[in-house]
């Protein structure tokens, strides 16, 4: 399986090391083509690529060759909700991870859209098992 | 012509006074279908309707029923970038407002995405030709 996984760069940084955890629980279950976005040395310059186009043509690409978007929704970023959009309006599989306790209004436009599959949690062990359940509910 | 403006609510309302300022002057081109996005009473808990799913379900028809989506990208914000996303994939046209003097960085999803056409203004004066620009150029 091919998981394309979101997190926020520009938006900030403050969730990478998460972002780094479940990327990694992630790995169980298929590929995530983008293990940089759990890389604590990725900035919210977001320097991870020579230019702009560079950087959306090849995330673009990988996001139409996978098989679901994994998005964690907490922080906000517009280039998460960029992607949330293109992968609901091409009907593919949309995961949202949302920590509700962390301060920040989730979106409407997220929170209140049909076609995701949205799950709340506190902390990664509580999130786990419903990763697991999505993987094999939906996929398989 | 019907026009989609999209802007922040739960990502912060800052620029909701600029906002309205724009939407002022869109409504030279046709009507603007989220005319409640400058509305100075709309705060960030974004309540703008009863529940996120008639929100996303009301501003989704909007969108789909919009002959171009105008969307100011400087504040960060997850529904924009969906909005947009939806918008790109669907092959509407799509002009994105920036103000590159901001201390914000812009996602390189938006920055880079071949599709949008982006106007980086300072103020409301120097971004009332661009639009003319647009409205004429892609839309007649």
């Amino acid at each position: 399986m091919r998981i394309y996984f979101a997190g926020s760069i520009r938006g900030g940084r403050e969730d990478a090391a998460l972002y780094q955890q479940i990327i990694g629980f992630l790995q169980n279950f298929g590929e995530v083509l983008t293990e940089h976005i759990g890389d604590p040395n990725l900035t919210e310059a977001g320097d991870d690529g020579p230019t702009d186009r560079y950087i959306h043509d090849r995330d673009l690409e990988w996001l139409q060759s996978a098989d679901v978007l994994v998005a964690e929704v907490t922080q906000v970023s517009m280039g998460v909700g960029y992607e949330i959009g293109r992968a609901v309006e091409s009907g593919k599989k949309v995961l949202c991870l949302h920590r509700p306790g962390s301060g920040k209004k989730l979106s409407a436009m997220i929170g209140g859209c049909e076609q995701i599959e949205m799950v709340n949690y506190h902390e990664l062990n509580d999130l786990a098992p419903q990763i697991a359940d999505f993987m094999k509910n939906k996929i398989h």
